[in-house]
C-alpha cells in the first residue's frame, strides 16, 4: 500500500484561503514545486498513501490518492467540464451500471467520459463522439494519463454513430435535439437518454422535441451544492457557491406498441 | 430484450397530479391493479421494454427496466432512506470503484447499501452492520429481491468490525464519531470515511472529532435537488421542493507520519 | 397597550405538527373554536399583547398582534398570492418610501396591495387595478378589514391607468408586457417597473420587450427561503420547502436622450 | 423632475463584465473619472432623470435615482453590511411601519439602519446603538450624505438602552443573547426580536436563550438570491452566487400571564 514510480497523486497543501490539491505522476527525477517549497518525487515513492511531506522549506504537504472527484475536477480542460454533482446525479438516473454499453456525444475535455468509465467498468464500455480534434486529443491525453481502458474516442458526429442495444447514451452537446432520432434508433427499448444543458431555451426543447422523437416520461433537474465550513469556533455555509451549471434531462425510449404513449408521458 | 418471468418491471402511470411509479416481480398468473384498472402479468412477459399496455378499463401503462434510481426510491422502507441525489455524490467523492472493498454502517431499509453494490461491481465487496434485527431483515429481503450478490450483511455493531484494508466506509448512524478508532483502523492509508447526518449538531461533532482520530481534509456538503416542469404552456421550478435530508462529510484517513497532519487539515 | 374591542388579532396555538395561526377581529359575544376548545372574545379584550390565554378545555392560546407578514400569510384569498419574501424583495428594489405614488396591476386577493400601503405610509398613495369583479370584492373586503386608508382600488384594465408621474409600477399579471408603453407613460423618468411571474417564458418576455418600450438596467431575481428547526436536540433546515413562487423583474424607465441607451442596457 | 445640485446620483455603465454603479452627490465643477471616460458633474445638473450622457470620451453613462437598495449596496463599509435581501425580510416580519419606534444593536456602517429609517418614514424614529466609535463615525456620514433625519445614533453598548416601549429591535452583533434581558424590558408587549447571526451556533443560542427570557414562537429563516441573466440568445441563473450571509430570527415578546407560554413555543 505504498507509493509506486508511474503512482498518480492528489498533493494538497495550504494555499493563502483554501486548500490546493494538484495531481501529478511521480516519477524518479522530478521535482513537485509550491508556494511552501519543493518536494522531489524520488521522497514520495515509498510513503504510505496519506502520509505528509515535508518540502524543502519545511511546510508539509499530503499525498493522497485521487478519487473520480479529485480526477474530474482537477481534470487539464479546454471546454466547461460536468462537475461531478452532475456526473453523479446522471449516472444514477441512467440505468447503468458494471457491464453497461454507453455512447456519450460531447467528449470535451473528458470529465464526464472518465466518470462514465468507472460506472460501467471493466466489463462495460464507453464510446465517445467529439468533432472538434483539439478537444478529442485533450480528451484522450486525460483519459491515458487516468489509465482508463474501457473508452473508445471517436472524432465523428454523433449523429453518425455506429452502435446498436446502447443501454444509455450521455449528450453534453449544444444542440441534443438534433441527435434524437439517431439516438432512439441506437438505444434498447426502455434505454436511457440524458441531456445536460446550461439555458432555459435548451432544457425547454429538448424536452419538447423528445416527445415527437419517441422519448417519454421526462424528468427536468438541478443539482445545486452547498459547502459548509466547520472549525472549532463556528459552523456556517461558505460565502460563495456555484450558482449555476446545468440542467439535466432524463428520458426514456418509449416503444410505441398501441400508439398510446402520450396519454402516460 | 423483452420482458421475462421473474424480470423486476416499473410501472409507470397517470396519477391525479404526478406520474405514479410502481416496481413488481412478473409473476405467471398474478395481476397488477391500479386506479387506472387491472393488467395480467401473463400479458406482460413477452413484451418489448418501454412498451405500453392496457389495463381492463382502458387505462395505459409503461413498462419499464427500473434503474438503479428507480429501485432506491421505491424500496420498501421502515427507516429514513437515503436518497439517489445523495448517494451519487457520496459514492463520485469516496474514491471507491468496481472492484473495491466498502464498509457501511447502518444498512436500514438498504438503499445505499444496494448504490454501493452497484457501484462495486460483482468484483468488489459490500459489508454492511445493522444491529436492529427488523430493519436487517428488511435490507435482506429488499437486497434478494433485486438480484443482489456482492453484500454481506451483518446483525453486528459497525464498531465490532472485522474488515481489513478497506478501501471506504459510509456511515448512515446517529453516532458516526463512535466508530472513528475502529473505521481508521480498519481502512486502507489514505481511505475514505463518508458520513451522512441530519442535523448540524452531528455534522459539526463528526469534522471535529475526525481530526483526533486521525482523519483530514474534511469536506462537508449538502445536495440540493431543484425538479423543472416543462409543458406546451409553459418551464417553471416545481412549487415544492425537498428542503432537507442530510449532511455530507467526506474525509480521508491521514497517516501521522511527522506529527504534521494538522498544518494541513 | 392592552388588546380593545375592534383589534385584529393574531392568535397562535399548538397544531399537530406545526403552531396554528388565525387571525380574528375582536367583538364582544364572538367566540374562537379551536381543536384545543373554545375562547371567548370577551376573555381577550383587556389582555396584554403577547399573553397567553386559557381555553375553555384547559389549551394555552397566545395573542398577538399580527405583523405585516401575518397579514399577509392569513389573507383570505382567491388568487395565487404574492408571499412576503418576494414582496419584501420587489419593495426594497422598487425606489418607493413613504409619500411614494405606487400603481399596482393585478390586485388579486390584495396582499402585495397591503405591503405596498403600509411601505408607502399615510402620506403615499396605491393605486389597484383589477378586472375581474369577484376578487376586487374580496380585495376590497380584506383590506377594510386591515384598515387601510391609502389604497384606492379600480375595476379598470390597467392598460387605461388614469395617474402620472408615478414612482414605481407593480404587475402581478399574466402578460405584462402588454402594459408597458402605456407605464412608460405614466412612470416618473427613472421609474421603476417591477413585475412578477412564475414561468421562464414570461420573464424571458418581459426582459426583453422591456428594452423596445423604454426600459433599462433589468435585473431578474428568485428569492429562495429556508426555514429552520431549532430545538433542545438538534438544529436543521425544515425537511420541506417552497420550491418556486416566481421571478422578479426590476426595470427604471430610460429617457432616450441620444439613443444611446442600448449601450448600456 | 431634473437634477439638482447637490442630488445623490446613481451612474450606471457598462464594465468588462457586469454593469457598474457608482452613487455620487452632485457638485458644480466636479467631475467623475470613469475607465470610459470623464464627465462633468455641471452636464449632469439639469437632465432628466433616466438620461444617459457621453463622457469626453463618447461613452455612454446612465443617470438614475437611487434606490434604496442602490443605496445600501453601495454604502461606505468597515464592515460586513446587512444585504437588501435580508433587511427587506426582516423588516416584513418585524411588524414596524411608519411610525414605530425601532432600536438598532449594532449600527455597523450603517446599512440596515438606512432600511430601518426608510421603514418608518418621518413620523417614526430609529435609535442605533454602537460601541465602535469609528464604525460610528462612518454610519453617520453615511446617513448625512443620504439625508436621513429619523436616526439617533449612540456610541453605547445597546444593553444600556434608554429607550421604553420600542415596537421592534434589530440585533446585528455576535452576541444578541447578552441583550435579551434588557430588550425585553425596552419592548411593548407582543414586540418583536430579530437577530441576524452568520453562524450556526449563534442561531442555536439565540433561539435555546430567548425561551429563557420571554422571548415566544421563535421562526429561523436563510434568504437565498438567484439571479438571473437574459439576453437574445439564452436565459440562465448567473453562474455565480452569493451562498451565504447570516440566518435571521424573529420573535416576539411573551407575556408571561399564566405560566403556560412554554406550552405554545
Amino acid at each position: 500500500m505504498t507509493i509506486k514510480e508511474g503512482d498518480l497523486v492528489l498533493f494538497i497543501y495550504k494555499g493563502k484561503r483554501e486548500l490546493r490539491k494538484v495531481i501529478r505522476r511521480v516519477r524518479r527525477g522530478e521535482y513537485f514545486h509550491t508556494h511552501l517549497g519543493t518536494i522531489c518525487h524520488d521522497d514520495v515513492i515509498g510513503l504510505e498513501w496519506g502520509s505528509s511531506i515535508k518540502t524543502s522549506t519545511g511546510g508539509s504537504i499530503l499525498v493522497l490518492k485521487p478519487t473520480l472527484s479529485d480526477l474530474m475536477e482537477q481534470i487539464p480542460r479546454r471546454t466547461q467540464i460536468i462537475y461531478p454533482k452532475d456526473a453523479a446525479f446522471m449516472i444514477i438516473k441512467s440505468g447503468i451500471s458494471p457491464g453497461s454499453l454507453v455512447v456519450e456525444g460531447g467528449t470535451g475535455s473528458g470529465s464526464l467520459t472518465l466518470c462514465l468509465s468507472f460506472a460501467v467498468g471493466e466489463s462495460g464500455l464507453v464510446v465517445s463522439y467529439e468533432t472538434n480534434k483539439d478537444f478529442l486529443k485533450l480528451a484522450s491525453r486525460n483519459l491515458k494519463r487516468f489509465g482508463v481502458k474501457n473508452v473508445v474516442l471517436k472524432n465523428k458526429d454523433i449523429r453518425d454513430l455506429d452502435e446498436k442495444e446502447v443501454d444509455a447514451i450521455f449528450l453534453d452537446i449544444g444542440n441534443p435535439w438534433d441527435v434524437f432520432e439517431q439516438a432512439h434508433l441506437a438505444l434498447k427499448p426502455g434505454g436511457t437518454i440524458c441531456c445536460f444543458v446550461p439555458s432555459y431555451e435548451q432544457m425547454r426543447k429538448v424536452v419538447l422535441s423528445a416527445k415527437d422523437n419517441g422519448f417519454g416520461v421526462a424528468e427536468v433537474y438541478e443539482v445545486l451544492l452547498r459547502e459548509y465550513e466547520v472549525d472549532e469556533r463556528r459552523t456556517r455555509p461558505k460565502p460563495w457557491m456555484i450558482g449555476h451549471t446545468g440542467f439535466i434531462i432524463i428520458m426514456r425510449k418509449i416503444i410505441d406498441s398501441d400508439g398510446q404513449q402520450s396519454q402516460i408521458t
